[in-house]
């Protein structure tokens, strides 16, 4: 369920400036890409693509199912060992959805909450058993109350509504997508007493002001909605009633009240053509300036009686079955050392775009290895390639697999890599940060379609000009300088949520990295729409599947090259350098708030809030905020001079002795380190959210897919949770110490331990 | 013609940290101010503006003359010396305007060109005899070409434009309505080769997104245009066919081919109505995100032929009459040193936020200084109220009466005090800087309206609260940070163009303020069209003219503190220390241009901007950027010590002997200090445009209204001529020393020479 910007997807932020020193690691077998590289074909992948997005593939959708098949018998006719693996997941589907305005200018009117096909594009003619208007774990409800417009739905704008005087108790609330992830929209108006919530594409953000609309163009037409799940990822991921187990068969389930992560109002989301209707029969408050969207309508806030709509949604709350398969290719040295790969398979509708555009890649991977290996090629370790179902309504299919194996997985797996909608344009990597020199060195070796360079050089160039031309944004020229100068990695961004990787990185404590292209093919405007479809992505996403062909060549190089590896490609001196450029923001982050209280309070007790309003405008003053103690980060000091040592000394032994490891000292090497991202965990996890227990990255509580950094000392400090603050930044120092405790004993190893 | 932008009108920039030290100047008499206060009539403010907006009141129309003559009359009720004072300007009127969509989707369409009235709107039903679409000193003719779009028509959206591959040579270019002035439009677009030009005013931009449309709410509705002058303004103001001198009866004249400030191609403004249609039309590459407005369309650049657009506008240039009214009250100790007032009284149509509610401002002040005059007191020095016509089309009145009067008024001319358009809000002061410190006096003796406090109190705590709630804009938390310690005065705005002090500050070298109130009140969506109306005012603009009151009472105060001040009110450490603010600025933009240059050419020998970019979009590689030498600013940093020193020693002497001085001293010193801005002059001016002769303060050449600073210096640097630039550091220290050497001279009349 990826999305994208529009900006190119950067490799971007957190450790700028990370030297490329020594690199004693064993070259990669060039030929053997080289041939690996012949067996990638655009032709074969598109056919696959239309294959499997000729029909709706939603979770327990029959199409689903036989793209399932198809896998499976895909996999083993390539030469692996494939099993489908089959899981009972919580996952509604609509009985009936209504939403009507009843009063207001413009009453009675009737959403439409169905997609009409296009001119041109085939597959949506097909549209018949699709899921209409729907976000799946909403709350279900039959409501009648006013409807207010809450711009984005976020936190901020709530704290704008407060001192416009209006409050969303008892009422709709109208939010637009973006900002933040979907799912808080509906979760921060319940919580602000709101009855209902209704979620729409606004033309600014993904419709007619971004690009000619579908069909002339890639982005959203007026009919198009963007389904999704609204269950509460931020808490935990997967099925919401195993919380922390797999959903096996027999297992014991959590009651749907109980549940946590499913919302107790009822949500849909629409298109631009209904909300038109519904926003301009508001009154109350012009919204603010950074409310206002592409619609050709003055914006209100809303609220009063004279704007009601109707609402009602009812589901189907049994369980489906969620299809994974999971096919693996034996290492000959290590079986007992898995380098994973995966990719999701179901999507809202055909999907095309989103997952099947990078699932096709996968694929084609798979069938490239296979054919390596039938022709000789034996990886030293197992490989593990994986096409999860569920993924959609809250990354079940992953989430499930990874709770029920999650002691043979912390175990056994180096890595996961995972990839999810692609198309045309620039690399985008994040994951974990001793991987960002190894994620340099494979874009470097794979040749962007377009420009005949290298992807990482394409990219290069891109941030390069982007820093001169952003010359006001600080990430922006930050990241230019890193670009300008080729002895220096780019960064990989840190990993939140929003795809696969999710329970591996943050649940288990794996090292993983996600990857994908984008930023010039745009598939933005369709998400999650009835409209990403083969037509769509064939010519406005990725034109022959060139990037298809780009993905799967950096993905499977990476996998080889860590399957084969003779010695740990990670460096750890990337990593410290990392968590030392985090340690800098949030101490700047604490300045910033201590700084804002002082000023806050000053300008109240100057009634400065009062005389700079508009007195017409009923605006109050902002909440006084209570005074932020300095905080104190010697234990986090303490323990990053720790880590910086200890990577340190880890990455020069490994160059300088890496070379003459005996194959004893290998094994006893991998051995070390194959855990050692597992001391990132604090296993009481996260507050409010114990399922998430990586100290080092997170998913924003109130980000959703976009990451938190240091997560417990960050948002501790964001929410003014001083207390907090001062506890994880005592954890967060005990997991980073831990961890250089881990790296000196792999350091010993190597230097004869 | 003053447009205010919608955040609080800033006593700003420029000089930020003044000090606010020692203060030996004589109090004002609060008596008399209290008298004066109590002869401000919002209600009688009110009445005369009903009345003066009733019928269209552009240049020659029979109510501007009727306003004309009222003025007069009232003035010489008031025991004034009053008098018109006619010239004979160039003023073309539209004979015919057309504007057609002659080919493309939505062919053939008419464009509207006139206003219809608006229900609830009594003034605007008598539309009838009001001027149609038109900008005046457009080329006039008759063409047919295709369209293009270039955005707000700027510099940089040509260079755009050539990177997107598309010419507008031979073609018609329609632009949206603001970021630079709007003469330079149409002046831009004749210089890249357009044949014709269209001006549109976006809904973004003071249309439904916005706010409500009038008359829901303030905002443009779609049928509404911004008339205006296109004169090129930039190179001089005034009559085009008289160029520095008088339009009097018999002023041999500049031929129309000839006179340099008429544009060669016809232009024509247009609603959104209008423009949608148009808009529509277009094709080729869909417009950089940038450039997208609030219309429900996809924005695209066109060029193409496939949208063809017939412009035809052909004028009457025959000269109409412009009728300014001239009134004294006569000084009785110095006659001869005039404290000078002044407001324009023509408008586009009705004209009641622009110009009439500052001139209703003006009429209450010279009421009540009349009444006061006939109860006893008499000023000290002269005071010169002036009602101008024909601001409008080009400053005119008020240029033409300057250039007539240039000797006589850099002999008498103590100072220049303007308003224009005025509202509810915010108190906005630009002028000369050594009065900074005088107007943050004046301004924290005014109550404003809504709040109680004093204006300066207010503006103070709205400059506080932006600063801290816009961390990340530099200029907004640099001015907070003063707001914030009430210490310090609150600093002013440098000045530009757009209002009759132009002649006064830039091409004699007086001292000028101009003010108003605004930010709250809002004009800018019915800003030079026909429903610029008493009702539109009153329910929107400014309720009750409360704020017609306040800036009365602010500028009477001018008046009459500068009319009877024993010593000079200036202090010159405040002048001094915005030039050396300006003199940073300078020399970091120089240090920019170089950094630029050398990134670009770094940027283009490595192939990066063509690897940046969507192969599927043509853009091709930006320019490459001659070498920047290192400027050498030693001049100017001499200059500036120099001036440093002179003006604490001035303002040091002043405190500490102001109040002993004989009034023989008095005199000499006020006979030392009145010519002393003229030092600033340099007699041929600035490179290209030598009637703007001040080195401090110039409009911008690529700005328009907006101020550039040390303009020989600065605008030589953007515009990287830096042989210029050396020059104009040499020209600029060269004043700056002079006024220095002028200043030394009073501070030896202070010292008992």
């Amino acid at each position: 369920m990826t999305i994208r910007s529009r900006l190119p997807a950067l490799l971007c932020a957190c450790a700028l400036g990370a030297l490329a020193p020594f690199s004693a690691q064993a070259a990669p077998d060039k030929a053997l890409e080289a041939r690996f590289d012949a067996l990638i074909d655009p032709a074969l992948m598109g056919s696959w693509l239309k294959t499997m997005s000729a029909q709706p593939i939603h979770v327990g959708a029959p199409h689903n199912k036989a793209n399932a098949e198809m896998t499976l018998a895909q996999f083993k006719s390539w030469g692996w060992d494939a099993k489908m693996e089959v899981f009972q997941v919580l996952y509604p589907t609509p009985l009936e959805v209504k939403l009507e305005l009843v009063t207001g200018p413009g009453a009675p009117f009737k959403a439409t909450l169905s997609e009409p096909p296009i001119p041109g594009d085939d597959t949506s003619t097909r549209i018949k058993d699709e899921l209409p208007a729907y976000v799946a774990f909403q709350g279900d409800g039959d409501v009648t109350a006013p409807l207010v417009y809450v711009n984005y739905g976020m936190p901020a704008d709530y704290d704008a509504l407060e001192r416009l005087g209006i409050s969303v108790k008892g009422k709709i609330a109208i939010a637009r997508y973006g900002a933040g992830w979907r799912g808080l929209k509906p979760k921060l108006a319940q919580e602000h007493g709101a009855v209902g919530a209704i979620i729409y594409s606004d033309p600014r953000d993904d419709g007619y002001s971004t690009d000619d609309v579908y069909p002339r163009g890639a982005a959203r037409p007026p009919g198009g909605f963007q389904r999704g799940s609204v269950a509460d990822m931020t808490t935990f991921p997967g099925d919401p009633t195993t919380p922390g187990y797999g959903s096996t068969k027999d297992a014991k389930r959590v009651s749907r009240q109980d549940a946590e992560t499913i919302l107790k109002i009822p949500t849909l989301p629409i298109s631009y053509g209904d909300a038109q209707v519904l926003l301009k029969a508001l009154t109350g408050p012009v919204a603010p300036a950074a409310w206002r969207g592409g619609l050709p309508i003055t914006y209100h806030v809303g609220g009063g009686d004279d704007a009601k709509v109707h609402l009602k949604v009812l589901s189907d709350w049994s369980l489906k079955p969620a299809w994974n398969v999971i096919a693996t290719l034996k290492g000959r040295e290590r079986p007992d050392e898995w380098v994973m790969r995966g990719n999701h398979r179901d999507g809202w509708v055909f999907g095309a775009s989103d997952p099947l555009s990078g699932h096709v890649a996968m694929m084609n991977e798979a069938k490239a290895l296979g054919a390596l290996a039938k022709a000789g090629w034996k990886p030293k370790r197992t490989i593990v390639y994986t096409s999860w179902d569920a993924e959609e309504p809250m990354l079940l299919g992953s989430t499930e697999w990874a709770e029920t194996h999650a002691a043979e997985l912390k175990k056994k797996a180096v890595i996961y890599i995972n990839s999810d909608s692609n198309g045309r344009g620039f690399l985008g990597v994040g994951g974990s940060h001793a991987y960002q020199h190894f994620v340099n060195q494979v874009s470097a070796d794979v040749t962007d379609p377009q420009t005949g360079v290298s992807v990482r050089d394409r990219l290069r160039a891109a941030l390069a000009v982007q820093g001169v031309e952003q010359p006001a944004n600080p990430r922006a020229t930050a990241l230019g300088r890193i670009a300008a100068d080729p002895s220096l990695d780019l960064p990989i961004d840190a990993l939140g949520s929003g795809s696969d990787y999710s329970s591996f990185l943050q649940h288990l404590g794996l090292a993983a990295i996600n990857l994908g292209f984008g930023g010039e093919g745009e598939s933005g405007g369709v998400y999650h729409s009835a409209y990403d479809t083969y037509e769509h992505h064939s010519r406005f996403v990725d034109p022959g599947h060139a990037y298809a062909g780009a993905l799967a060549k950096v993905a499977g190089r990476m996998v080889m090259r860590l399957a084969d590896a003779e010695t740990p490609q990670q460096r750890y001196g990337d990593f410290a350098a990392t968590v030392a450029g985090y340690l800098t923001e949030v101490k700047a982050l604490a300045d910033n708030r201590r700084d804002e209280a002082m000023a806050r309070t000053r300008l109240l007790a100057a009634g400065a809030y009062r005389l700079a309003d508009d007195p017409t405008v009923s605006r109050g003053d902002p909440p006084p905020l209570a005074p932020s103690p300095k905080l104190d980060f010697a234990a986090m000091d303490a323990g990053l001079a720790r880590l910086e040592v200890a990577a340190a000394s880890f990455d020069m032994a490994l160059a300088s002795k890496g070379a003459n490891l005996t194959p004893a000292q290998k094994s006893r090497l991998d051995a070390a380190i194959l855990p050692l991202e597992q001391r990132l965990l604090r296993e009481k996890g996260l507050p409010f959210r114990p399922w998430y227990k990586n100290m080092i990255y997170a998913p924003g509580r109130f980000t959703g897919y976009g990451a938190k950094t240091l997560p417990g000392i960050r948002e501790a400090i964001e929410e003014r949770r001083f207390d907090d603050a001062t506890t994880y930044i005592a954890l967060t120092a005990l997991a980073i110490t831990d961890y250089a405790t881990g790296l000196d004993a792999a350091t010993a190893v190597i230097n004869g331990g």
